[in-house]
């Protein structure tokens, strides 16, 4: 890519021959090397990022509550934790995913470093190499990462407007099982996906955990958008249809793993995340954060305990959900006032547009483009397992104003204009 | 073991089959099994824990400083960091490690979840099943548990008063390498080692360096209690003897990677560690970083740069120095009072002493008369790989006043002096 031109992509090492069969398939991601290249240029707008908006933030409240916190509890912050992460957060933590229908016993809940980490370790714990993952398409760029960084055959299934369609999930499974090969889990985000913005239908849920659960399926559900919606409805998660109070195994549903975090509600500074799971993985869950990192961080668990505690995290959470909705209304009108040849599904949460280019118009070769216009953003085949998704890109409301999204759009629309132009010359 | 009874070890799981290879071998650590006991009966004296002291921590200076920063710079501290973690740290990083001859630019240090993640990282990037690993015996724990998680063969070299015998390492290397054993690195702790307390002689440094280098064997060098001699010595790394300023490759050495962190000299609870690495291992650390967690907690990054820069943090380290001493020296003299049958080596820094028990005595079949009589440790056979070590215990005086360390000493007497009457009955 133009934005890698003058690193050191093969840092010569002596150690080049005694890496792990793992370590070779971690490879650079562009849209990391494009975050640091923009990092760079304050000038260009970024629709590239997942960053939240912290704006609503009393930041000036929050630090006389922590400084009192720290003065009186410091030592308890300050030292080492057990590696399922402090009980007072993981009651916290089921008091706002009952709000989806998620119940659970404490017991069931891990902390993690962000959601991202529990994926990591559920990971981990359950693929060996050429073991299949069942995903959406396109996928959340960092569950592809981490799945390709263990080695694990990604099977992506189309969705549409209502998200995952369960005869075509079915119908994959069918031709894996028919290849003989092992799937593992499917992995979804169905409320306000990353990238697609599209939801599950509700009726769909209970359809795809019977499909899953019929023919031996786990199913990793991550949720780390559904308080986002831009209107407060919430939706049953997959979880909810799982879930019975008499079951044989555990507290906690049988079929499904729930990730969460506070990354997109709260803040992502503190990295923790969550996993409810069934009690043996969960058990496993903690087995591998122990052996990884011994524990996570006490004091950022106890300062969102204190967080949690001492604010009215709802109405905060509210707040984000206006200014979303506000900079997402942005976004669409200024692509259909700029953009109108450009399609896409209206999100009603989350932090994202799946915007289909013009014919012919490929996200890769316009990215260029559009950094000399001003504006980037994430081509679709950071979303694909196998490089397709070149006529996609993302493009995020999240951070950016309302006023910087607009200019933003009409960047971009000069950048198609000049892309067309140049190709037209060639 | 005794204190596992009652709890479900067998958690039953509609899942057992899925699992990956890896996950297969991850067992309970009895250690970690024993802490969540003794949390129940504070009115056992644990010498068993590895938790730094706090006392000497100003936690109410601290909290004002904290403050200020979270009011003036809130929405950069809750924010997404970078997968090598902040900049300013990594320069801070490099002050500190300069006190123990360890030179490299900042890129080359990349902050992970304490240190122990780095050897995480280290390990998947490096180890396929059955590679070897090299390491002291005993060996630390934690270190254990992550090289058996990656089911590496992990091969132990004895020590004595002077730490790694580097003929002994050259002579297992041979061995190794006669049956075409793959040894990817030598792990090594090399002052006031974690549990035998002992130090690499200076001058056997360079040597250790010139054999694994003769035979093509990277080095970690973990180096978390180097700055906690009880005297304030300090020794040059192995790392500094491997560092020059005219490498080919790198702006670090390149056949060292160094491993710090900030648990014991500051606290834990941040969970911030560090790793130094050549350029090109560097990267592939952060690509880790990245896929696994997207990045560490920038919270806790920049809270411990506050620290650093607003407080005296030598003067603190210069106490903890100073209250460690005091306690070792009480459970110096309350072993030699009390149990001059055991032998040890007098540690000069760092947390522990390392017990060989008298002839006949068994850890791990001690354990439950220590608890009854009110103290707990770590059975030596934690930290061989091979359940070696029973002759040994682990004390520690890191947590504990003198009071409760000099108690502990004499409930561990009344304990063999038990054990020995009920093991002459049987």
């Amino acid at each position: 890519m133009w934005y890698n031109e003058g690193m050191d992509d093969d840092l010569a090492s002596k150690w080049e021959n005694s890496y792990s069969d793992d370590a070779r398939v971690l490879t650079r991601s562009e849209i990391r090397t494009l975050f640091a290249v923009v990092a760079e240029h304050p000038e260009v707008v970024s629709l590239a990022g997942g960053m939240p908006s912290l704006d609503q933030m009393p930041f000036a409240e929050i630090s006389k509550v922590l400084a009192d916190v720290v003065a009186k509890r410091g030592a308890e912050l300050w030292q080492y934790g057990t590696a399922q992460g402090d009980e007072r957060l993981r009651e916290l933590v089921l008091d706002i995913c009952k709000l989806e229908g998620v119940q659970a016993n404490k017991d069931n809940v891990v902390l993690t470093s962000g959601s991202q980490q529990a994926l990591d370790y559920i990971t981990r714990l359950f693929i060996n190499p050429d073991d299949v993952v069942l995903c959406e398409e396109p996928i959340y760029v960092g569950a592809k990462g981490i799945f390709a960084s263990y080695r694990a055959d990604i099977i992506s299934i189309k969705m549409d407007g209502g998200g995952l369609i369960p005869e075509l999930l079915e119908k994959t499974i069918i031709e894996q099982e028919k290849q003989n090969k092992k799937i593992k889990f499917l992995y979804t985000v169905p409320n306000f996906h990353n990238p697609a913005s599209v939801t599950l239908l509700v009726e769909r849920r209970p359809k795809v955990l019977e499909i899953c659960k019929k023919h031996g399926i786990l199913i990793i559900e991550d949720n780390p958008y559904g308080l986002l919606s831009f209107e407060g409805e919430l939706y049953p998660s997959i979880y909810s249809f799982d879930y019975s109070e008499d079951s044989e195994f555990s507290n906690a549903a049988e079929n499904v793993i729930y990730l969460g975090s506070f990354s997109k509600i709260i803040a992502p500074g503190f990295r923790v995340g969550y996993a409810i799971a069934p009690s043996a993985i969960c058990e496993k869950l903690v087995l591998c954060a122990e052996a990884a990192t011994l524990c996570s961080s006490t004091n950022s668990q106890m300062t969102l305990v204190a967080y949690l505690e001492n604010f009215d995290w709802m109405k905060r959470i509210n707040l984000f959900r206006k200014s979303y909705k506000e900079r997402s209304y942005a976004m669409i009108t200024a692509l259909e006032k700029y953009l109108p040849e450009c399609t896409f599904e209206v999100p009603h949460g989350g932090f994202y547009i799946w915007l289909k280019l013009p014919e012919g118009v490929r996200s890769d070769k316009l990215l260029p483009y559009a950094f000399d216009a001003g504006v980037v953003y994430v081509p679709g085949t950071g979303f694909y397992a196998d490089n397709r998704g070149a006529e996609y890109i993302r493009i995020s409301f999240c951070y950016p104003n309302s006023e910087e999204i607009t200019a933003g759009i009409k960047h971009l629309k000069s950048a198609i204009d000049n892309y067309k132009k140049q190709e037209a010359l060639k």
